[in-house]
């Protein structure tokens, strides 16, 4: 049991220091060594939890989707409407942009996917059918106006995300990442909320930097 | 002179092969010998022209941004609303998309610019900066509503236009792209558009694949 957990930190710790050294120099030009010196471990625990350059790419996108995921399972289980949903689950990836090295590295190298011969459209097609549910629960919440289509809505969702928080990184290495998906919101809102739904689009963009309303039911606890 | 236009036609003829192979390669496994082949050149012609693979895939990044700007230049010639130019420019991007290898292989290669340490800022602004003009001018023309901020309304288009093509190069080869760039169109307009417009927004959207109205001002020639 404890060799188990020995073993489990370490390999964590070479996702850390693998996450470190492929957000900084992408993955042509990581080399193992570089993830051994950065993670404080011999080449020889290197190879033991890791065959290839490739494996250790895998294991971080792997792990950058499982906290997207964990965070979004969070979110989920507050029961707010599912517009909200929608976007706290945005909220919360961008956080983890800001915050969370494995996370980031985990976009950088999912863009770099087909330099190591992986199909990365799995990530994708798993965040548009979570998101097309949300947006099909809303419009039978009345939040969402009925012209439009959830499918499609999820598929712009998910694809202006990924180009927001990408230009960002562009621009501005993401300092500005947060008032951006706000801004995404902000634009998007008045155009898909139902007309007789009677709040304020803006506000409900404010749950983007946590300046809007919570719309946890009362009847629900919070997440 | 004519040694001057074979010298051109060379070159011409090397970024087109250098394109072919950074698209389906990418820039981290690409090597100046497939170049050479791909392009039917020469190594030595190849580093006469080009001293490196950077150098390279500037040029290609470099011809890429001047087919884009040369269709936006037209589409601007042509006097339309500002708002069905900014539609016509994501409509004119997403063709060469589809249509032309040096585009495709440059939007690959400015992905993964961080990899051989070039800054990829100055497109993103120069789009950012034309796009927020034609915001402000169709904001004054009435068509775009008095709320929209036309910087964010322009941040925002760029980014989600990246993310709409990337992301259907990921699911598709970008063989939905013009769908997609139309939906984003029909996602978006709704919220922005003037209350007190008269047209129906899907129309406008129908620019993309060509099926809208065509909005050319009666007085001004087409482009």
């Amino acid at each position: 049991m404890v060799l188990q957990d020995r073993a489990k930190a370490t390999r964590q710790a070479i996702i850390a220091g693998a996450a470190a050294v492929f957000e900084e120099h992408g993955y042509g030009k990581t080399t193992l060594a570089q993830v051994a010196e950065a993670a404080q471990v011999t080449k020889g625990a290197l190879y033991f939890h890791f065959q290839s350059k490739e494996d250790l790419a895998g294991a971080v996108i792997e792990e950058q989707h499982r906290l997207v995921v964990q965070d979004a399972e969070r979110i989920l289980a507050g029961n707010r409407p599912a517009l909200s949903t929608i976007i706290l689950m945005c909220r919360a990836f961008g956080l983890r942009l800001v915050d969370e090295p494995v996370v980031r590295a985990g976009i950088r190298l999912t863009f770099e996917a087909t330099a190591f011969g992986r199909t990365v459209r799995e990530p994708y097609e798993d965040w548009v059918a979570t998101m097309a549910e949300l947006a099909a629960r809303s419009r039978r919440e009345g939040q969402i106006r009925a012209s439009v289509d959830p499918a499609a809505l999820a598929r712009y969702i998910v694809a202006s995300f990924t180009g927001v928080q990408m230009v960002s990184d562009v621009l501005t290495g993401r300092a500005d990442v947060m008032a951006r998906i706000e801004e995404m919101w902000a634009i998007l809102l008045p155009g898909i909320i139902a007309e007789d739904w009677p709040g304020d689009p803006s506000e409900l963009a404010g749950l983007v930097s946590g300046t809007g309303p919570d719309p946890v039911p009362k009847a629900a606890a919070p997440a």
